[in-house]
């Protein structure tokens, strides 16, 4: 394999300078994941590629992030299957730190606040969620990047985020914002099965009743964004319904928002011609697994 | 003047990349202010400017760590001084931006948690002032990052904070290692007045009566590093003693803390002969005005 692992911030820094001046690059491209990758991550670095010279895939299953140590504990961990895949799509660098590497001394004492936006959807039932999660990121935006230069100009800097947590995706372009980080958040499409449903490693855990029944989140959120595109009211009750027809579905929330803060549109988006941007969320149980979708409106 | 003035985040890093190349220069210093600049902030533009090739000094009052709107509003701003005062200094570039510029769309949803190290002290008066402080900090921090280089290495960065505001010092410090900014910070000493008074933007507001009454606060921080020296006990409860018999003064808390968590040192450094490192804090009302006051201890 061409591609190389490093586990310390200094092995990134210089491996990642080493190699953007032997490409003569000019741009780095930053992956965060928590490893279990799936095809879904590889179109994230399938995009980073694309786009950058240097191309740094990061893999740290997050204990801040971690509300219940099982759910730590039985996080998918698949390091060599990981490695091959970001090999194959052309990834340079894997950084995979331990949990010390990046939290020397314990736990972090100054954080990130997420704030508002990570009390709602799925901040709701995961308390300190983002905030963990915020803070990790914050660290790996730092960590990532381009250690050196070609000439004057800097290199570009670039972290590639899924649209599939889109609350997450938000958050992070609203952090990045907020605190002036010195990089460029690109989102990435949600990558679906043939038959609609979501990537996620939680997949893996669904039985074939399960997904099939699962089926039916894609196929709400399909039923708004057809709406949206002909200028329809959203009829969110009607797609709710849907969902709750489904007997191993257990429906937490289906809602439409603005992309930019995550607030509920106006009651009058689901009873008028709908026009302009919005984002639709949706999570549920299925059977013993939670997941979520989202399909983002612009009509 | 050979000074310049920006007043944009876009401006700073064109202009600093700008003066980075002219000189040939590898290393850029940022010095964040409130303005109401004295010879503190003087000693603290020098020790940059001694240091790097190009150094920026910020002056921004950021509402985001005032309470009370009052004073926010009462806040010294002497720009035309603090420019000709930096000028004769050697400073390269004030960046000065308006409250629109760092908060565009009003106060930030993703901010700094400064964390349980900031609720003693400074903070236990001022519930929110340091996550308002290392926000903006953060901002800044990012900010002032070299926007150019020179062939393959990066400009050294480096960021100045002087002791003097001890625990906000001690806080950066902990937020750059916490969120691994790539910045180093280079705390300054503090800079007294002839007579020990450490010089404070304050200081302007306090009567000759008070001002002499003031200087109890380093007579007493005196005689506990002269005690640690000795390598006596500290004996706190004297000092203290020393600063209530002064009826102008009104004690808030004088103790000694570990320098790195800010956690008191164990009671029986009060008792026993006293060895290593300390960081004793003063905070007292003088009249009106609320005076800070600290010493390193190294012995």
């Amino acid at each position: 394999m061409a591609i190389q692992l490093v586990t310390t911030a200094a092995q990134l820094r210089a491996e990642s300078a080493r190699l953007l001046q032997a490409k003569g690059g000019s741009s780095q491209g930053l992956v965060p994941t928590m490893g279990a990758l799936h095809e879904g991550h590889a179109e994230l670095a399938r995009t980073a590629v694309e786009q950058n010279d240097v191309v740094v895939v990061s893999i740290f299953v997050n204990p801040l992030q971690f509300g219940e140590a099982v759910d730590l504990e039985r996080y998918p961990r698949t390091l060599e299957a990981d490695l091959a895949l970001l090999d194959a799509v052309g990834v340079d660098l894997v950084f995979a730190p331990d949990v010390d590497e990046v939290y020397p001394g314990g736990e972090p004492r100054v954080r990130i606040s997420a704030g508002p936006m990570a009390g709602k959807w799925e901040g709701a039932s995961r308390p300190g969620h983002f905030d963990g999660a915020l803070t990790v990121v914050a660290k790996l935006l730092h960590y990532g990047t381009p250690g050196a230069a070609l000439g004057a100009e800097l290199p570009a800097y670039r972290a590639y985020f899924g649209q599939k947590d889109a609350q997450q995706l938000t958050l992070v372009q609203r952090m990045v914002a907020d605190l002036n980080f010195s990089v460029e958040i690109v989102p990435v499409p949600i990558v679906r099965s043939p038959d609609g449903l979501a990537l996620s490693s939680r997949n893996r855990f669904l039985s074939a009743e399960e997904r099939e029944a699962a089926l039916v989140l894609s196929r709400a959120l399909r039923l708004v964004e057809e709406r949206a595109n002909a200028h329809l009211p959203l009829d969110l009750d009607s797609a709710r319904a849907l969902i709750e027809s489904q007997p191993l579905v257990e429906l937490d929330y289906f809602d439409v928002v603005d992309p930019g803060t995550l607030e509920p549109l106006a009651e009058n988006c689901r009873e008028t011609p709908f026009r302009g941007e919005g984002l639709v969320l949706v999570a549920a149980k299925v059977g013993p697994i939670r997941l979520i979708d989202n399909v983002p409106l612009d009509s």
